[in-house]
This record gives structure tokens, C-alpha cells and sequence, in this order.
């Protein structure tokens, strides 16, 4: 086994959008795991709109990460080495080890990836955090109801396909919004989405919607922010709920936007907007992922991954899905095994 | 008993802040009550923010108002002849009979006031539907905890007040927002808020707020919106829920106002903001009436009316609540039975 392997880290804090330079590729000793660590041998790395936030030097859900150090990120690996019973050589295993080749693993840092029948890269995807942020947000806070107009907004990434397609499982009416028409095409035609809407190509939003949407909005599955939101907000129904997922049209601006308040809208409306982090139902993602999985097996889920080989290109690739140039979940490819 | 009343009809629709010219005073036949019905003298007619939706013609909760119709408002007054086994002569009802000096009153319009050994004019304010939205949307949407932080816009006025003090009750440290120090020392020195903000005099809110907020804000109380609101949600604390009760300072703009998004605030906290509307909880205003009433017999609930003669005063009042001036319940008393 090699005895040196690469990392990325932060080495500057993006102003606005992340440049190449902010990143820097570094080689370092693959560390020894301690008592109680196993070393884990990465294969996939997760690019999340999230990770844009730990970036910044300001509150937020979590501390931001420092100057050197290594990116955060999920990964999903296989173990090479252990001192710990918890985890055998040969393990799948899934958990925030960031941006390297290889990384040290503790039990309550990684979990086993569960079903052997998928491939493993859903444990970041479908089957991880975007799968059961999907999952949970929408069922929880979006409460659908049957013959509810759902609106889901970057409808063909990670957490919006998941969404849309749970949405049309519960007997929804589902509308996307996306960047292409390629985008729109596969919500559609793939996933079964009831319509969509180009917001590249629309000349104004509000009338899209209102084409799409004429009994107005029940429920608001919101991961972008910005001038999109600005449009659903006006048109939601009584007692809509909006889920605030994301706001990634936010993450790379120096000025935040400003709009209209929402406030009006949610008091005629006698509506609710609820932000969410999907670890506050930590204690559920084993239901989570046993439903998904299953959904998966019967072909009512269906996902696709955006996969670029090589750790060397992150920083790029994460820039890309800061624009919304991603098609699917985004993933980097670092090793695949036989 | 005379033949004519007066009433107040809406003559044009407000342009930015009602002016007296959108209303008129007409004087007009006592009608006769037809079969189930009563006829009930007006003691008290209340003004409420929410009046000024309904001058427009806009989707809200309700439709608008036409031209020529009299303005909609709860009424406390006495029945003065009836058709109806439901009501007799005497009685002193409740309901939304308008701007006028005499209504027509059908079983299902009016209640009968239920609490004698308090006056009657409550029914318009802390034990009618201020304190009705106070009562519930405090505790449901609010859901205070002991120990939370609690902030009240508009926190001398009549749903404010209330808020202010069953927060206390509940065991929460409550920061009231007004526009006067008279207003300020009132909420402080009568009603045990803890703390009060006069956002008239305040240069910065945000300071203002981080002062006496060290620990952020778990409860908004919002019934005014714009650049107060502005300065509270960027100081919510993790999982703060933020009550949509009013939005006083955008009825009157022609244009909205912009400002940065929610919605970044909300996502990182995990907090929920939810519009509201009293009948909403219709079906348990009885128990909601009977707690208040307790209250305001054992002294935990003081209450504030600010009380103007004759009917014809009532569209300058309402002008002047638009603007703030009023202090406490607004009220247009009309007739005092001995």
C-alpha cells in the first residue's frame, strides 16, 4: 500500500463564487488508525450545495471550517485497516471523512452501507443524506396531501428528483423547476413529474407558474432561493407549507438579494415556511433508508448520478454544481473496485 | 325610539394611507328585523389593522369590501327588539355588525356577551378576538417554553399586550417593541414585560435588539412586518418559531417594501414562521374566553382601551391607528347605558 495519499483543502475563503484557488491539492502521510480507528480508502466523494456555507467565517448550523483544513464531505469507502471490532477489512462503509483519499473512521463516524444489492454510491445520493433529507423534509414539513400542488425547485438534483417522485407517490400534482431543457425532459419523462418549467428560459416566472399552477401552490419544496421563490411565494394556496431545503442562488453572494416579504403572503395565506437539517431525525434514517431502498428495488424511485473521475478535480466540479451545471447528484470517483 | 341611524360606508378605496374622504357618514332608515332576526343598538364599535386589508381589492382571506358598503367591524351592543327565542330585549351581544349605530342580528351573527361581572367593552378586545389571537396563536404557533426569549412587535396594542403577558405567564423572558416611551414604560411598569424597545427612538434595532436579546430570540411575535421584523429575524435562535399575526407597516405602502430573504435565516436555524388566522381555533374560543376571563378576574391580564365618542370620530381613529397612535385597544363608543 502506498504510504502517501492527497487531500484537498481550503485555502482561501471564496468571496462570492469558489475559485480554483481557493482549494489547494495537498500529499500527506496516510495516518497510522489509532485504538478504536479503522482506515477507510475512499471511493466516492459527495459535492453538496452545503459544504459552500462551511466555507464562510459566519453562524451558522455548524462551525465553518478553518483555513488547512480538509474539506468536509460525505464519502463512501471500503476499510483497509482496523483496530476496532466494530468494522472489518473489506467493509463498505459511509461518513464525513472530506475531501482525501484515504481517512481515519471511528465507529460512531461511519456506518455500514446497508444494502448490498445497490450500488454503493446511493449511500451518498438516493440512500444518504439528499435521499433522506428528501424523504423527511417532504413528508414532514411539505405534509402532503393527496391532489396537492407541489412545486419543487432545483427539481432534477439530489434532494428535488427525490421530491418530486415521492410527491407523485403520495398522489400529488408535481411541477419542476429547472435550469435546461434537458432538465425539464427528464423530470417528465423519467421521473413522471406532471410539468415543468425552465426558469433559464422563462421570460417571466410568475406567469409560468400561474399557467402550470392555476389552483395556486399547496406545498413549496424550496432548495434555491432568490428570484424563483420570489415568484412561488405570491401564488401559494391556504394553508400552504413551503420547505426550506436550500437556497443555493444565496450561498455566492456578497450582497444578499432583496425581494418583497414573504410575511404577507404567509399570513393571508395562514401558511407556514419551516427551514430543516436533516440530521434532526437522526434517529429515523434507518426508517428512511429501508423505504427508499425499497422504492429503489421497485422502480418507483429512480435517480441518476453526475460522476467525474479523480480528486484532483473537486474543487472544479464543486464549482460546477455551485452554477447549477450539475446533472444528477454530483459524485468524484476515486477508486473503483473490482 | 328614533327612525333614522348613521353609518359609515367606504366612498373610495384608500390610495396608500386612508384619508377621511374615503369614508362617508350617511344617515339612513332603521331597518325593521325580519323573521329571526334582532335589532341590536351599538354601545361599542371596535378598530382593528385588519380593516384595512378589506378597504382594498385584493386577494386575501376575505373578499374585499365594495363601494358604498358600510365598513366591517365588531360591534358590542344591546338588542333592542327581536324575533328570535334566541335573544331578548336587553341582551348584550357580540358581533360583526359594522360601523353603524343600529345592525341587524341573525342567531348565528351575534353571541351573547358571557361574562357580566366584566364590562362589556372587553368583548371587542382582551376577551374578543385580540385576545382570541393573542390566546391561541401565542401558544400554538409560538409554542412558548420556560426560559425562551420572547419578542412582541407593537407590544402596547391590543393582540401585543396580551402576548407580552401570557408569555410571562407561561415563564418567558419577554422584550417588548412600541413606538413611544410612554408605550415603552407602560408594557415595562404595568404589565412585567422584562424588557422594551422604542423603535422610534432606537438608531440601530439590530444593537438595540442584540442588547437586550444576548441570547438570541426564540419567540417573534410579529404584528407589524417591515424594517422591525427586518431587524428581528437575522437574530433568531436555533428553532425559533416566528406568529404572522400582523403586517401593519406594509397595509399602507403602495409599494411593498423589499429587504433581504427570510428564508436564509429560517434554514439555518430550523425555524418556522407561520401565518395565522383567529378562526382558525373558532371551535374553541369558549375555552380560550373562559382562561382570558380568569385572568383578567385574578389580575394576571391587565388590559388598555383608548376610547373615542361618536361614530362620526371613527374614520379619523381608524386613521390614527393606522399610524400608531392609538394606545391600547382602539374603541368608538357610541352609547353608554346607565
Amino acid at each position: 500500500m502506498q504510504d502517501v495519499h492527497r487531500r484537498i483543502v481550503l485555502k482561501s475563503r471564496p468571496k462570492g463564487y469558489p475559485e480554483l484557488s481557493d482549494f489547494e491539492l495537498v500529499e500527506t502521510p496516510i495516518e497510522d488508525p489509532g485504538p478504536g480507528e479503522s482506515l477507510v480508502r475512499a471511493h466516492y466523494l459527495s459535492l453538496d450545495p452545503y459544504m459552500r456555507g462551511r466555507m464562510n467565517d459566519a453562524r451558522s448550523y455548524v462551525p465553518p471550517l478553518a483555513i488547512g483544513e480538509v474539506i468536509v464531505g460525505g464519502v463512501v469507502g471500503e476499510v483497509v485497516r482496523t483496530n476496532t471490532d466494530a468494522s472489518a477489512v473489506g467493509d463498505v462503509v459511509e461518513g464525513r471523512l472530506g475531501w482525501q483519499e484515504y481517512g481515519l473512521a471511528r465507529p460512531d463516524t461511519v456506518r455500514k452501507v446497508p444494502f448490498p444489492d445497490i450500488p454503493e454510491s446511493t449511500a451518498l445520493g438516493i440512500l444518504g443524506m439528499p435521499g433522506l433529507t428528501a424523504y423527511f423534509s417532504f413528508l414532514e414539513i411539505g405534509k402532503p396531501v393527496p391532489g396537492d400542488t407541489v412545486v419543487v425547485s432545483a427539481a432534477s438534483g439530489a434532494v428535488g428528483a427525490v421530491v418530486g417522485q415521492i410527491a407523485k407517490l403520495n398522489g400529488c400534482r408535481v411541477v419542476g423547476i429547472a435550469g435546461s431543457d434537458e432538465k425539464i425532459a427528464y423530470i417528465k419523462d423519467e421521473l413522471g413529474f406532471d410539468e415543468g418549467i425552465n426558469h433559464r428560459a422563462a421570460e417571466d416566472m410568475g406567469a409560468a407558474l400561474d399557467d402550470v399552477c392555476p389552483d395556486r401552490i399547496d406545498v413549496y419544496f424550496d432548495n434555491v432561493g432568490g428570484p424563483i421563490t420570489d415568484a412561488v411565494i405570491p401564488r401559494l394556496a391556504l394553508r400552504a407549507r413551503v420547505v426550506i431545503c436550500g437556497q443555493i442562488s444565496q450561498y455566492n453572494l456578497e450582497q444578499p438579494q432583496t425581494a418583497p416579504s414573504v410575511l404577507r403572503h404567509l399570513l393571508i395565506n395562514q401558511a407556514r415556511m419551516e427551514g430543516f437539517i436533516v440530521t434532526s431525525f437522526q434517529a429515523r434514517f434507518e426508517e428512511g433508508r429501508a423505504r427508499l431502498a425499497q422504492w429503489v428495488r421497485d422502480g418507483k424511485l429512480k435517480y441518476k448520478e453526475d460522476i467525474t473521475d479523480g480528486i484532483e478535480n473537486a474543487p472544479e466540479q464543486f464549482i460546477e454544481l455551485m452554477r447549477g451545471h450539475n446533472f444528477g447528484k454530483k459524485l468524484i470517483r476515486l477508486y473503483e473496485p473490482e
